[in-house]
């Protein structure tokens, strides 16, 4: 459909755009009214939404409009369209997890989350599309780079829409690879927390490792929305939340990187390696020193270790949500995917010893990968082994996001590459409770290496 | 109605049955039946279901009952027939959570631990009733031992259900007093363990210091719940789980023990006081050491500081669940109770810095608490001010109760005081992570003190 064709994917950022609501040169909205624009021209191609309450989305821009003209937004998100993975709870909407066993399933109260968000003013036009039960079995989404290819999972339909520039941010989760590899397929900001960071609380990820991430337009909204999460709501219930100023850490200009192969290297493209080199190589004209494996012996002993962190993460979470899938075979089992089917039977023998075990070893790797912080203020790597895949039936190799969703610290994926036409994401993987010094260095690099992109 | 008044109440522990089932000399089946006797004559009275599901219990008791004969159950509480607190999920009835704003409502799954408890071939007789989303509002319940008198709250059913023999066991919560103050006044066993030490995941209470109860016919029956939840599903998603044996610990002498007054000594009866006093003599002169706020500066310190645990507990709580009752509020503030929209008022204005201040506080008052492990095996104190209050308004007074919810400790009421004809509990209060600890001293002082009654 060569007429229809959409012109590439543009990123809206909002906060950019809410400097103008003040003057009353633009409204929220005016930038609603652009969002579904974009919504009538985009989703028939890529189908990034379960379903969308558009008559509410308007009503609340109206409102916002109204305090902004009155100088008085409830945060400097007030306004923003945003969009809520499906396996996260809306009271306005069904909460389906990508699962006909939760067809039109209700949970009648928003997720702690959401809450937080529309407290602060933003408004949630839909939900937007997950895998099956936030795991591999993809549901349709389509990349917006190129539709034959896919987004990326579980957090599909936001990173596809925010693509696309129908939402400025949605939320996504991330316990392997859900948040940081759809946001390097599809080109935007991808953040997941420090573990325990944003309340999960409504969120159906059962998995100790499991973290609520943002998907957005800008690094500025994407610190926005989880700081204004993190004030009204916490971090998980008994944990301090995100730690952090009030809106996006200035560029900070790091001393010291370590670049991490992970386990993802041998499955990365040549053009994939030859970006983060180059890149790797500008950092260190400007005058930052690299740390590897070849040259530092704690990176090497990472290294090695997180050879691991896969198969170590798939037992912690199958452990954790063994008795979910359990209920679910029991209801149904044909309504289960061949995948999540042959998930349940791999794990199925693991005993409390196993998982106890597994997650020693897990802190023995926490541990470790602290170590670095001593010496170095972030570690870079890929965010994918390369651009997103061609097929819809497969989210892509996720081993790049594997060790930061295991080590339980922060991460984001910058816009910063593109192999073959496609997107991909430098990643930033940072310190426990650090997260705001990851976003500092992400400004820096975001700000240091765009050109030569 | 004194002509169909039924007997006094009397605990139907399971264990000690299922002794009888692999000669055949009883069956699950026969078991189940008496239970159901039992509903018959008592939950009119008491009103402590919310809904059961019958046929499926009796069907699931034939299949038990074979599995015995065959040499082959599923666990030791194979067969038990047990509740499940309205707070908690099960895929097969709805969960109301005390409120009409879940009236008919329906998780379509099972929590973690009603999983567990199906897998090891627990009955699920029905919903227990609680109080408005496990706070304070009563829902009906009556006391078995008295009618005109509260059962306590919140896990008032599970409670009165336990107490008259329908159930061995049933599943409870408790944030404050809600599984040790109904057990108190509903004379049976009850069990909170040590924070996160069973898996909650789809049990509707949000805090921090909530924790999965039992209340149980006996010590044996309790602890065995226990591990037949831990083994299969595991503590809260990423810590270790509850850690002991696999049946009841054996009874063991303490050598030295604290005895608490706490915030609650104020409003303790004069008779409750008493048997207290008494008690302490006795295990004085069985030899052992008694530790109070006069003998001792760590508990006079503890005693001290605990005088703030119930506010301190309200704030820690009111800020982990104010997004929830916000978006009640904004459903319909009128399907909510009064004191409910009070709570909501009363902690509106709280910061992301004073919850950091309350969770930094109350971590200090858990490590003062953990210096008194290194004296005293645990510490004793009354589980109620007195018997249950007259009264189906009010649940209670949960003082007592609360400094093991705050501290994140283990505690147990054992129904081993009587105050004017109504049960009342001695409470135990271990230390974290040794709830096994608790149960072997729990166990010792059941039987060295139970003839005293």
């Amino acid at each position: 459909m060569p007429s229809t064709e959409p012109a590439k994917p543009v990123l809206r950022p909002y906060l950019a755009a809410a400097r103008g609501f003040a003057s009353g040169a633009q409204t929220p909205r005016q930038f609603l009214e652009r969002s579904l624009e974009l919504f009538e021209l985009w989703e028939p191609r890529i189908g990034a939404f379960v379903c969308t309450n558009l008559p509410k989305a308007r009503a609340a821009a109206d409102a916002s409009t109204e305090r902004w003209r009155a100088g008085t937004p409830l945060s400097p998100i007030d306004g923003m369209p945003i969009g809520i993975k499906d396996i996260i709870e809306t009271v306005d909407m069904p909460t389906q997890m990508g699962s006909p066993l939760f067809a039109g399933w209700r949970s009648e109260k928003d997720a702690a989350s959401v809450r937080a968000l529309r407290d602060a003013g933003a408004l949630v036009l839909g939900k937007t599309v997950t895998t099956e039960f936030a795991a591999s079995e993809p549901r349709g989404t389509r990349n917006p780079w190129n539709t034959a290819h896919t987004p990326g999972g579980s957090s599909s339909g936001s990173a596809a829409a925010v693509a696309v520039g129908v939402l400025s941010a949605a939320l996504g989760t991330q316990v392997i690879g859900s948040t940081i590899r759809p946001a390097s397929f599809c080109g935007c900001i991808g953040f997941k927390p420090s573990v325990n960071a944003l309340n999960r609380e409504g969120s159906h990820d059962y998995q100790s490792q499991s973290c609520t991430g943002i998907l957005g337009a800008s690094l500025e909204d994407v610190w926005q929305i989880a700081h204004e999460i993190v004030t009204r709501v916490g971090g998980d219930a008994g944990t301090p939340g995100l730690q952090g100023p009030e809106s996006l850490p200035p560029a900070a200009k790091p001393r010291r990187l370590a670049v991490l192969e992970t386990a993802g290297w041998d499955s990365a493209s040549v053009a994939a390696k030859q970006q983060l080199n180059e890149c790797v190589m500008r950092l260190k004209f400007a005058g930052i020193e690299i740390r590897t494996r070849t040259n530092d012996d704690t990176v090497a002993a990472l290294e090695t270790d997180l050879l691991n962190a896969a198969e170590l993460s798939h037992r912690c979470n199958a452990f954790e949500t063994r008795w979910f899938l359990r209920s679910m075979r029991e209801r149904d089992s044909d309504a289960l995917s061949r995948a999540m089917l042959d998930r349940a039977r791999r794990y199925e023998d693991m005993t409390l010893a196993d998982h106890r075990a597994d997650l020693k070893e897990r802190a023995r790797l926490r541990s470790l990968y602290n170590e670095l912080a001593a010496d170095c203020d972030a570690c870079i790597t890929l965010a994918a082994p390369s651009g997103a895949p061609e097929g819809l039936s497969f989210t892509g190799n996720p081993e790049f996001a594997v060790p930061a969703s295991l080590l339980g610290v922060p991460a984001l994926s910058l816009p910063l590459f593109e192999v073959y036409d496609m997107p991909l994401g430098l990643q930033v993987i940072g310190f426990f409770d650090r997260d705001a010094e990851a976003f500092a260095i992400a400004n820096w690099l975001m700000a240091s290496l765009k050109g030569g992109r």
